[in-house]
């Protein structure tokens, strides 16, 4: 596995008859080299095929040119059988963007441990929707470590793409009614990730305008599906006359379809089911799920220029917004 | 966004009361310190808050502790409506497995333009199914950058995973067979990657014992799942009694059930139709495709581990198997 010896910057200066100093500067264009030299130097570089070392020059420019995208979901709804979901599709989009751009991106997936944040030689962070509590941002910021955040964050003041949530939240609950639900329950997540507090903050309007009471149920996301069941089952045994979930978490909606079908209850005919995240999940779903294009890809793109033009200290707008969030409907909603 | 001022190694050195280079030893644990002189300057650098730079520790150590994992696929295949495919699945295991070893992994998926390797400052990278003309691991290589790849490259004598290529292809037609298909067609993807080597063997074996006249058609993978489908326009012109196609990659798979369609046949009915990697496309198509899990998330993790055994320098096996391919029954060959 040993790759071929690599020249020195001492080969080149050798060859190219100056000190080492010089061929530094020649090469990186810092100090006075005499035109003439610094052609040499360039001529004995690229004839010895020397690469001035990648982790010297990050030293003296003071970037690593490494962005981060960083989880702040349980494994078990970020994860789950596939690991293909919401995460990934924004690490994927966010390193295209990012190599576009010179920079690598690192990515942290959903870990069972806490991510070893304080190792990461990076310049910038894109943390998705982080809750108001999540640590995650505390500790990027405590090391000087400049944060774009997918979704704001509750309670702190730093950039991020919006996702534009009361929206997708009323695309979801209009198109429950308008498929004759008429007792539609909200399924959160615990926890205060600001897609929960919009959604509820929505769904509170939508009801009291309908004059619907409201019923909201929360379950814990680190149990995924089937915390998401088990809240359902719960739901549907006290209010019989629920015919629509509206669930935040595309793991929870999975679970609410199972809970409709162990009470003997029919996807939609009975209760209908949406979610947000059109992903696998909604996918392959039997019924597939009414979901809604976030346009993550989009959002991904923004998310990395926001942070680049951070890292600049240009002035820079702190919310970009993404376009406009348009409904997926699926089988279990429509029925077809 | 200009974080909080962070202390540097000469605030501790004055707070303890010692020279610069004193610091550098105690905390890196080099040189010789007097053990109540090394406990002093621990204590002040934490009531300083100070942490040393990651990139100055990096230089001196030779290492970035950042793997990469690079794709080699043309974004038609790997991309695709939702990016998320092979490459994604194995980068979400792979970064998990690098984090819990103290490494991040950088992911560098396909690009329209050439991926910018040189500049990635990595200690290893891992190279999925390359292509035996890719110059990829050659690049990587001239930077003396060890590599892993997933599935061999053909004429490179590169450690890998192997993912079993001969047995996946045996699933595939045997359970073709089984389902009753006696003229089995073989979609390749143009080049030269070892799955499709593989997989040509295997199939022109199996056409062999089971008295088939082989019939094998190559589709550009650039064009992704239009080339597949084209392909498979003019093989079933052609040879009308074709009634199944074995594609090497999904999006040829996608491909051919459209063709299947456009000549008015059914798919299994007329045309049973299988594939290799059960991802989003597999899943999702209408009908859902036959395929094969091949335990990514498992492989990714051997390459992973691999690949630091390699860094390491100790002698390691050359070559990790992966656990026992397992096929994947869905509706495009049974029907239901």
């Amino acid at each position: 596995m040993a790759g071929p010896v690599r020249p020195t910057i001492s080969d080149v200066a050798r060859a190219a008859g100056v000190s080492r100093t010089t061929v530094s500067h020649a090469l990186n264009g810092v100090g006075k080299v005499d035109p003439r030299t610094r052609e040499r130097v360039v001529k004995a570089a690229t004839e010895l095929g020397y690469r001035p070392s990648l982790r010297a020059q990050r030293l003296r420019s003071g970037q690593s040119r490494t962005l981060a995208v960083v989880s702040s979901m349980p494994v078990a709804v970020a994860g789950g059988p596939s690991k293909l979901g919401f995460f990934m599709e924004v690490a994927a989009a966010a390193a295209e963007t990012a190599l576009m751009h010179g920079f690598a991106l690192v990515v942290v997936p959903p870990l069972d441990t806490d991510p070893p944040l304080d190792t990461l030689d990076i310049d910038g962070a894109i943390v998705i929707e982080p809750d108001q509590d999540d640590p995650t941002t505390q500790r990027l910021r405590s090391r000087g470590v400049p944060i774009v955040t997918m979704g704001p964050q509750q309670g702190m003041d730093l950039p991020y793409v919006d996702l534009r949530a009361p929206e997708v939240g009323r695309l979801l609950l209009d198109h429950l009614r308008e498929q004759g639900a008429r007792r539609i329950a909200l399924l959160l997540g615990s926890g205060h990730r600001s897609w929960y507090v919009d959604l509820a903050e929505v769904y509170a309007r939508f009801a009291e305008e309908h004059g619907m009471a409201p019923l909201v149920v929360e379950a814990d996301e680190s149990g995924g599906e089937d915390t998401g069941r088990a809240a359902c089952a719960e739901l549907l045994a006290q209010h019989p006359d629920v015919d629509a979930i509206c669930a935040a978490v595309d793991a929870f909606a999975v679970g609410a379809v199972r809970a409709v079908a162990e009470r003997g209850l029919r996807v939609p005919e009975d209760v209908r089911v949406a979610t947000r995240y059109d992903g696998v999940r909604a996918r392959t779903t039997t019924p597939t799920l009414t979901a809604v294009d976030l346009h993550l890809g989009e959002a991904a793109a923004s998310a990395v220029e926001l942070l680049l033009a951070n890292l600049k200290g240009t002035e820079v707008p702190q919310v970009v917004t993404n376009p406009a969030p348009s409904l997926v409907p699926r089988a279990s909603t429509t029925g077809s």
